[in-house]
């Protein structure tokens, strides 16, 4: 039973589409942009518009951004040094609300996977090889989720970067920040236990 | 420090400026977009567009929708003798969801409120009272906040509808459905003691 007109109940049905919101904060947010049409709604529609009109992947690093090189590639400011490999997009945008290194990044686009048929060069592997070969590169982070097939991504990737001169590293494993104890599973409390640190 | 273009992060910051959305699900909510241009991003924009064009205020009952009379005014199938009047859109689609009552509404826009200087005329009383007087309405329900300012104009829409011959009646209080009592504030533990019913 529709309440609104068929433009509105679209609208709707996308916005459900959104991570974060169900259908019934979709309908909020579209009654919310319908109530503000001036203040919120036509400049979404023009943001949105824009932004499907420019948006472009990085033809450096994988990122999508509206510029090629990317925002963080063209920023001159940042450690070519060190180059951080992460799977998807959004890993590459969770690690720069960390704020934690200014470097590069190169992102797969997936893992190797056996069971999903993904080879290395599905994932463009060579040419994070060729990119670290080229020089420049003496750190590659393999920040690779801590599953099945981000882990053996990230031993197929050292392999393959094991002649070149670069040293290697993963993320640390261990108890996030505020997280308890009795909530974690069996394998994030040994790791944490076989990496324990100096009480300082 | 923007980690992404000058329209991204402009969508980003509309985008957390929608109910449910904070900065970080705003984030996440539009590298979704990003990635997924073609399934999400351009329908979207287009969707918001075109309601962008065509959303307007019904002038039948002041709901606000991409037709005028809007969808539920021009629904047939309503009960015609049955006004519920809210005092906004949202409780209108709030009320809708419930799908207890096909009914048609009259929305004020907001209360009577003698701190912000609301009189009756600037939430068009009189219209809602050339609405009931110019017949069809047999019951009026009011189903305005349970604060001050709703139970204030609840009262006055009452003293108004007197000489008119239809019902007026008001939504049950009590303790809401799967609500705890220990979290549950006194007025409203009250008003379900002072409102009990027959056990069935
Ligand atoms: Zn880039
Ligand atoms: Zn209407």
């Amino acid at each position: 039973m529709a309440i609104a007109g068929p433009e509105i109940e679209r609208l709707i049905a996308l916005l459900a589409k959104l991570p974060g919101l169900g259908p019934r904060s979709a309908r909020r947010a579209a009654l919310h942009m319908v109530k503000k049409r001036e203040a919120l709604l036509h400049p979404l529609a023009a943001a949105l518009a824009e932004v499907g009109e420019r948006v472009t992947v990085c033809s450096v690093c994988g990122n999508v951004d509206t510029s090629d090189p990317c925002t963080v590639c063209a920023d001159a400011s940042r450690d070519p040094a060190t180059l951080i490999v992460v799977e998807d997009v959004a890993d590459l945008w969770a690690l720069e609300r960390a704020s934690a290194l200014r470097a590069r990044y190169h992102v797969l686009g997936g893992t190797i996977s056996a069971l999903d048929g993904f080879g290395p060069e599905d994932i463009g592997i060579g040419r994070l090889v060729e990119r670290v070969a080229g020089g420049g590169v003496r750190e590659v982070l393999l920040a690779l989720n801590a599953t099945v097939e981000g882990q053996t991504t990230a031993h197929y990737i050292t392999e393959r970067l094991e002649p070149l001169d670069v040293t290697i590293s993963r993320l640390a494993s261990g108890v996030p920040i505020g997280g308890e104890l009795d909530y974690l599973d069996e394998g994030t409390l040994a790791a944490a236990i076989h990496q324990r640190r100096p009480f300082s």
